[in-house]
């Protein structure tokens, strides 16, 4: 049984057409009033750009500190031989460790705050699950980037995420210039759904977290949002976070500064909005990068 | 016979030992007090950083023409398959035609006009040739950057310019954000001169213009330049110019945004630093590429 043929029920068809498409979205980008500590303009301006940011999420004392538990992660041999650990070709260094909320205490107990949790909440309109957790190396000089994606689109078609009802956080642990191959966005392309063509390969997840191929949106559809839209860049500095819709376009240039780049990410899907069988893929990927189990996150000390 | 041996007389040997070393400048930047078009506050700070910017040297109107001239250029075949044409291996697009004042007439007259020449001869205090031209096309999604590095460390090297008293001028012809892979400086770097390890291999240009190895500074020297000095972008309209240094230390990210990038860039050289032996290669670059006829500019008309 194959599941790459569309689904008459599904409103983002990828992976199943030789032409790509542009798809308007049909989902809200904040789902319902939920109250949180996120602002009424704050709030107005994510729903129409796709994304806001948090300046100083975290203090200086704890950006050192999560450095710290960063730099402990990266030199642990054990963790290193890991399936959870992405380690870049050329230089043998970490670039990524998957389920993070799983192995450091003290990033489960983070991402379970009221500013980090409340906020996700907010958007969703709903209890929410960790979807995807890692924390992320980017080295500098040699520091590579990443092409412009969707992550929805990946979820739907890998993972299968239902509908656009997910958002991700990125806490920054160093600095973020114009130059540092820091996150570019195209605000407002959210609403829009860049529908790809090929076929999924079976284990396309070994490949596509070092260098996405399948999956990738076409230049026509890139040149046509990037007119429209334009392009944002997130600077700032070490504890301020970017929170992201999960169907944004983004992307990011590769590093030759001598700054190096870090942060902590999370995916939050709402409890609305669990996993199905993959919509063009046919298995599913590790429950390491699609979390399997849906449990709701609460407040410490719940 | 080898050049490679260290010259008492060099103030700056590169590509002679197998540790980097952090050498200060002998040269002047600012070379007398010759009059020209550059303001008495942009030349101070052009000596203090580097590099100075020009808004709007070209009208629009002359950007929509030398951007067609470009064209003409990119799309000629027989210049496409002229020795002095860098066609990217990957796309087999343009990436660079060299000598392009003495293959375009508008060309060689635009850098002869009084709001170039002048400008080089102001900084330089001397009559200046052109030790080399070229027109550069970097596509959009594609876009490869440049690893950092000192033009005249190679210059030097391999081309054998005796001293520091040579300008480049870079004029956008389309328009350059922070995220479309401009240049990036190191302000105020080109007063150290960060001498190289290893020797340069014969032909060594065929491989260095689409990708520098020999003659790459070492990430410790460029640690600590960029420590001292941090980092500039050149950001600007279509039609803006850059002049910067020869011994100054830049590079630039690579390009995944759909804005593609393109310039006309013209090396001048003090007609009293003309040409010797290259200072660390067995035999000059060819003439395309390093001029070795020095043929004093002036201004049309004279």
């Amino acid at each position: 049984m194959t599941t790459t043929e569309p689904k008459v029920s599904d409103p983002y068809p990828t992976r199943v057409g030789d032409q790509p498409r542009l798809i308007p979205r049909v989902d809200p980008t904040v789902w319902g009033q939920r109250p949180g500590p996120i602002e009424a303009a704050t709030l107005r301006s994510y729903e129409s750009k796709g994304y806001l940011t948090v300046g100083g999420l975290l203090t200086p004392t704890e950006v050192r500190f999560y450095r710290q538990e960063l730099e402990k992660l990266a030199t642990d041999p054990a963790l290193k031989a890991d399936e959870r650990t992405i380690v870049e070709k050329e230089s043998a260094q970490v670039r990524s460790v998957f389920e993070v909320h799983q192995i450091s205490e003290p990033i489960r107990e983070l991402i379970t705050q009221p500013r980090v949790l409340d906020r996700a909440r907010q958007i969703l309109g709903s209890d929410v699950y960790v979807h995807q957790s890692r924390v992320n190396y980017m080295p500098g000089f040699t520091g590579k980037g990443f092409y412009w994606h969707s992550d929805f689109e990946t979820w739907h078609a890998e993972d299968g995420m239902p509908a656009m009802r997910a958002v991700s956080m990125s806490i920054a642990l160093t600095d973020n210039y114009p130059f540092n191959g820091g996150l570019m966005v195209m605000p407002a392309s959210h609403r829009t759904f860049v529908s790809c063509v090929g076929e999924t390969p079976d284990d396309h997840y070994r490949a596509s977290l070092k260098e996405q191929e399948i999956g990738t949106p076409d230049q026509a559809s890139l040149t046509q949002l990037a007119a429209d839209h334009g392009i944002d860049q997130f600077t700032g500095s070490a504890g301020s976070a970017l929170m992201f819709d999960c169907n944004i376009m983004h992307g990011s240039a590769n590093n030759i500064t001598p700054y190096p780049r870090s942060n902590i990410f999370v995916v939050f899907n709402s409890m609305e909005n669990t996993l199905r069988a993959p919509y063009s893929a046919r298995k599913p990927r590790p429950p390491y990068i699609a979390s399997p189990t849906f449990t709701p996150l609460q407040n410490p000390g719940l």
